[in-house]
């Protein structure tokens, strides 16, 4: 009987990646809610480098990073649909787009959401730019993996929730249907999607912490300046 | 006829991840040099998104940043000895350290190198803390990867010879025989592998290049300041 628990907390959308994959891939497994503000000896214990979620526990050896477990899903329980192409090439650009969603989309947006004034003006300027790059990559394709749903629309799915509770909650604009047409269709496709539409936590609770997240980082940085 | 061209700078530790990679394949190439203060058209063509070498072109199709380019060249030329294990656990584990010495271990490094006084006591400070990580990682093992040579041996090489040479142009000391003795013996053993040895760039060009590049970040940080 194999163990499999993800250690997650209820809102981190680089979690949410884990929860859609094992369940598109039919695995059973346990969760974990952390609360970051007082982690488990056990996160801990299975992320002594990070401290942050999400976790896999498969067997009793942990995994971390989510576009690691990532892969680590597709190799491990690999019977039905791959995640990731089979061709050197497709796979090699899927890990490009995963590394630029990280790195730059993600972390860009994040500075927009959790700035002010003409700091977050210039950060949201930035974060668009990285978004028209997201866009014309959806060029002449039903979903990022292509014509078919796959390990880059797990990465990028985020976009399809928590842009608008940054909205929401941090007084920026991002994602204008005239100027992001394709992403806006693609976020439909991607939330019809049954394991999608099932597994996004709740939308009331999301703006409440982010708001609560957002307030901690606008005091914390007025302390420093 | 197949077609393999690196773009690479002469002095960069991460094109030469892609120059020991290919050659340990056996892959015939060409190489284009480039120079970064005056990008060639090409460049700018393969990797509009990050204008950065290394970029890999394989029968006309480019492939850009180094991580992905050594899985693509793993999986591409896989008659030879892979560089990452057949297991998903092994493989999940390489990633992450991986992950980590791009994200963790060179950049504060980089930091430590290109600051001065109190900022750099304190670069150096946390570069020495995941440094400590790194020793760990060689606890009980020949090489990174195990007990022989992998994908982990040619993302960590870097330190072999590029630390030396941020300490020496840097002013700062990272590498104490004391508290690295497994990073200093497992330097020792990755040096003597032929193509490791053979393809270093020469020492005194590379002084010379660092120091005029931490000379350029010091004083564009003193215009800041």
């Amino acid at each position: 009987m194999e163990e499999v628990k993800l250690f997650r907390t209820w809102s981190s959308p680089y979690a949410l990646r884990i929860v859609w994959a094992l369940k598109l891939k039919g695995v059973e497994y346990e969760t974990v809610y952390e609360d970051l503000s007082n982690k488990s000896s056990l996160l801990l214990e299975y992320n002594p480098v990070h401290k942050k979620v999400p976790v896999l526990l498969h067997n009793g050896t942990p995994i971390c990073e989510s576009l690691v477990i990532l892969e680590y899903i597709d190799e491990t329980w690999n019977t039905t649909a791959r995640f990731l192409p089979k061709d050197p090439l497709a796979r090699a650009n899927a890990r490009f787009w995963a590394k630029f969603n990280d790195d730059q989309v993600a972390s860009l947006v994040f500075r927009a959401y959790v700035s002010q004034g003409a700091e977050q003006e210039e950060a949201v300027r930035l974060a668009l730019e990285k978004l028209d790059i997201v866009e014309k990559q959806l060029s002449g394709k039903t979903f990022f993996s292509g014509e078919s749903f796959g390990f880059l629309d797990l990465v990028f799915g985020w976009i399809a929730k928590y842009l608008g509770i940054f909205e929401k909650t941090g007084g920026i604009k991002l994602l204008e249907e005239e100027r992001y047409p394709l992403i806006f269709a693609w976020i439909k496709r991607f939330c019809d999607i049954s394991v999608i539409k099932q597994n996004w936590p709740d939308q009331n609770k999301l703006i409440n912490k982010f708001q609560l997240m957002r307030d901690y980082f606008i005091s914390a940085a007025a302390g420093c300046s």
